[in-house]
């Protein structure tokens, strides 16, 4: 299945934002802009910033006037591969298709590459609330606390020291509510925030979030076991090779592809019980359980 | 000399506020937060935020409604740190007397907490912003620019790309005025700036935050050499060792330690050149020139 239309329309302003954001910058430090470039160029889904988008859509015409903020989210989301791909973490060495940064940069420039990517998400994000209104920073806040100690960061440490060891389930839901999901349901949580949404369509959003974000990590499982190596870019079975506990590994492979069904369902019920045109997210979401990479 | 009074009770405070914030957070990640708080509690001499809060003390007489943002300042500076002294870096096992945080939590912690303290930063600094006026983002805003790639992150690329080059002097200024200058002016415009200062007063403390930043890496260089190991907490001539080019490699000893008299005596100048009171901030920078650590 692709996506065409709108959604394609506003990956490729994003694609565009992002290449002349980074494009020419940097004098001495010229060096570490080419390696932030290379991994924000590496051919990304998208998936974060465009939820954020569609979700703004869902309440605002102009998503031009966020796609700053949608950058920044995928700059947070490009810092955390870099970074994880690391020798001391992960150590991959192929990210979509291409040698990862540390590969290509060096394993210093890669850490700053990292560093300079979520620092510069930030300071778009500073910027851009410069003479805005509360919702702003309170959407920037949201996507900043997604990151952090309590989300991704917090996720990628459970997940690094859980390593060669089976651990329970509630830990490796909390793993991956916290290493997937907290960016995702943070991208869209933050767009229904900015856009002012009601408490109550703000829930709807926040749960289908969090059930969104679990789909997207089972249906990651499920293509590191049966995927196509040259269509993800990168190692199957890796989990496997590293002993790690996976949704695979904790309920097999049948009980895994009835659950991202299951839950997909759940999301787009959520969607089709809000009283905003929800076909975009709807269409992203069932992108997202068909897709083969 | 010892700096005591109001400068020693606002470390306190700061210290108190850093140390209960970070205390008792995390669950299954708790490791991360225990790998933040090792270096954070390590005994940093808090010379960014005690100038971000002197400066602010200069127009307003409640830093404590800023604290937040100081212990944001701090905890750019710490990332910066652990980052520095990964094995991929500058390789470094000692800081500050201490193990660096990579020897205590290995690699993939001491980047995660990196990644954490940075995150931590920004999110204090965006729900500090929550309900404030512009200039509070203002101030945020200068603080992240200055810790990005165009700032410190660039600097430190520098120096990395730098290893066993001689560098001509307007890279190794540029290097070093972005790696140390840019958070030490970047907390001191940004608190002049949130404050309400004039322009014009803006205008003179950038001049004084470029020159402290100066004064304050030419003494390190100086430290480096001539400083004791006991004292400094880690190693010393390791730039002569790293085959680095320093201030003292380019100008030597004696030449520095005269630019470094003179550059401070400029700095203080300027700050008698105010219309408000800098005592404190005076006091600050004469503690930097006579500093043995």
């Amino acid at each position: 299945m692709e996506i065409k239309g709108v959604i394609e329309t506003l990956r490729e302003e994003l694609n565009k934002y992002l290449y002349d954001y980074m494009e020419g910058k940097g004098s001495y430090n010229k060096r570490v802009y080419e390696a932030m470039q290379y991994s924000l160029d590496a051919g990304g889904k998208r998936i974060r910033p465009l939820l954020f988008l569609l979700t703004y859509k869902l309440y605002k015409t102009d998503c031009n006037e966020v796609m700053d903020i949608a950058a920044a989210i995928e700059m947070i989301h490009t810092y955390s591969l870099i970074h994880d791909d690391l020798p001391a973490m992960d150590n991959d060495d192929l990210r979509r298709g291409k040698p990862t940064n540390h590969k290509v940069f060096g394993e210093a420039i890669a850490v700053l590459a990292g560093d300079g990517l979520l620092n510069e998400a930030m300071s778009l994000m500073f910027r851009h609330c410069i003479g805005k209104k509360d919702n702003a920073i309170r959407a920037c806040s949201i996507i900043s606390e997604s990151a952090g100690a309590d989300g991704m960061v917090g996720g990628q440490t459970v997940d690094i020291l859980s390593e060669n060891t089976k651990i329970p389930i509630d830990q490796l839901y909390y793993m991956h509510s916290k290493k997937t999901g907290a960016l995702i349901k943070g991208s869209i949580i933050s767009a229904a925030v900015y856009a002012g949404a009601s408490k109550a369509e703000i829930d709807k959003l926040s749960y289908y979030g969090e059930k969104l974000g679990l789909a997207f990590q089972i249906k990651d499982d499920i293509l590191d076991l049966t995927g196509d190596t040259a269509l993800l870019g990168k190692k199957i079975k890796s989990d496997l090779n590293n002993n790690k506990t996976t949704f695979i590994s904790t309920y097999g492979i049948n009980k895994c592809k009835e659950m991202c069904n299951s839950i997909t369902s759940e999301c787009i019920g959520v969607l089709n019980g809000m009283s905003v045109d929800t076909s975009y997210l709807k269409d992203l979401t069932s992108f997202l359980l068909n897709r083969e990479k």
